[in-house]
């Protein structure tokens, strides 16, 4: 199988309020060879740009640093407006593993050298965060971006807030930059036969690692008002660790408890066959299954990488 | 996405009683661009060998038609001796669609051209089988092969057992070949909690299409001697038609009914992602999941093709 790695920057711009900068960031995805521009989202009240691209660790690497450089050159954070909260031109790079023979590790040392080469070639400091993240408080991305690119002169200062490469101070233009590796997230959602959203919330602080529920779910409780029900919205951030379907029957008994039933889910966006497959073989109560041998897609994989 | 195609050809030659053809076989097996030989099995006592070769469409159909011309020209049926059931040199050459955008229809395309050119290059006949059958008790290839290459003389002259391709005569050496497509077979066994074979030929009995159950699943009641416990048996033959799911809740609740309960699962050898993904759809009743478009392995097939 081809050894995958994903990365999804984020980048201080958009195409809507300056396109030439866009397009630049554009042509360097494309420029590296052993890597896929998979998809590259524009949001202008945001003023920002999230790119997806798969490739091979090496190619992830060298492309990563190359959009970092064309943002560092071309954007200044000084000028930046926009409703997204950021701390820098590149804002964040995470880095994915996406095939069964990459590991979070791994793509922790490749955190670890871009941070490196960042700071070495273009000035610009980092924090890692994540599953790179050096001290716990750091494994958040939005505590490490508070205060956002104009409170970071002063927050570097902090005793705490040292950068994890660079100097206690900002690229004047760029900023700083978050990096680090996690696995893939599944957006998770089930939805409540109940119009009460307080049932969600209560049930979302039950099952979320934050307030001492599973370790690797993340989740709040939300009103959908279109459908007129509530909603235990979750980021699955290691299905492994935490799997769908531990969630999903720990809701169905905490909604029992509290009168109402588990009307039906939602899986937002992509997400990795086994975090699927694995639901099938708890569900199906399967005896010995061997996901990755025994799966068709991951030997067609093989055969093509 | 790659369009992949799946060709799973026996051959009644083995490496242990006539080594030099077998490695013809696995030869030719290799020498048509487009396609990979991803297994290849030989058993002296069957006097068998089974290849699993995936690959384009055309590649698949270029590379089957190869291999029973090798077939035809190396091994003769007169002096063929094996435990397993033959009517050919190459037996039966099954074709079965392994991506998304790859019909069963479009598998039955090619065993008719497949079937067509081996009578026309080769002057060997064929039984059109499973999807491609022409008639209904020759989806089933044991009814097909039944009276076997000595018997075929015969049963060629038969009204209804005329050749779906060719004369009412075998070839000399070659005999009949099976041609045909079906969708991916996924082995499902459920195991119950009871040493009763009878329940589990019950079960198997109620559940299976030939007597009334679900028309792609074929069942069986066996004992597990080892484990001391009975097994419902199957091969879900179109999972799309018959879902995992639905057998295992039909299995759950008879087994209920006999007083006993599923004790455990199994998957044998090789299934189709979507298979288990369906499955998993149903437990966490996930709404709207758009397998194809959702999945990241489908993607990155995708992007490799």
């Amino acid at each position: 199988m081809a050894r995958l790695v994903e990365c999804i920057p984020n980048f201080s711009c958009s195409k809507e309020k300056d396109e030439a900068t866009y397009n630049a960031l554009v042509e360097t995805a494309k420029s590296v060879p052993g890597c896929t521009l998979f998809d590259a989202q524009t949001d202008g009240n945001h003023n920002r740009c999230v790119f997806t691209l798969i490739g091979s660790p090496e190619a992830i690497e060298e492309v990563a640093f190359q959009l970092t450089k064309v943002a560092t050159e071309r954007i200044d954070m000084n000028h930046h407006k926009g409703e997204h909260k950021r701390m820098g031109a590149t804002d964040v790079i995470p880095l994915v593993p996406q095939s069964k023979d990459v590991t979070v590790e791994e793509c922790v040392e490749m955190s670890k050298r871009l941070g490196q080469r960042i700071w070495d070639e273009l000035k610009v400091p980092s924090f890692l965060y994540e599953d790179s993240a050096t001290r716990p408080e750091r494994r958040n991305l939005a505590t490490c971006r508070k205060g956002e690119f104009e409170g970071m002169p002063e927050k570097l200062l902090q005793p705490d807030w040292a950068p994890d490469f660079g100097e206690r101070k900002i690229h004047p233009t760029a900023g700083i930059v978050a990096i680090g590796a996690r696995m893939p997230l599944v957006a998770f959602n089930v939805n409540l036969a109940t119009s009460d959203v307080e049932i969600a919330k209560k049930i979302a602080k039950v099952i979320r690692g934050s307030s001492g529920g599973f370790r690797s779910c993340k989740a709040m409780g939300f009103m959908m008002e279109d459908r007129g029900i509530a909603q235990v919205s979750m980021n699955m951030v290691n299905y492994e660790d935490t799997p769908l379907y531990v969630a999903y029957e720990m809701i169905k008994a905490l909604a029992e408890r509290y009168g109402t039933y588990v009307l039906d889910s939602e899986i937002v966006g992509l997400t990795p066959a086994k975090a699927m497959i694995d639901c099938a073989e708890f569900y199906l109560k399967a005896r010995d299954f061997d996901c990755h041998n025994q799966i068709m897609e991951y030997h067609l994989l093989d055969m093509q990488g």
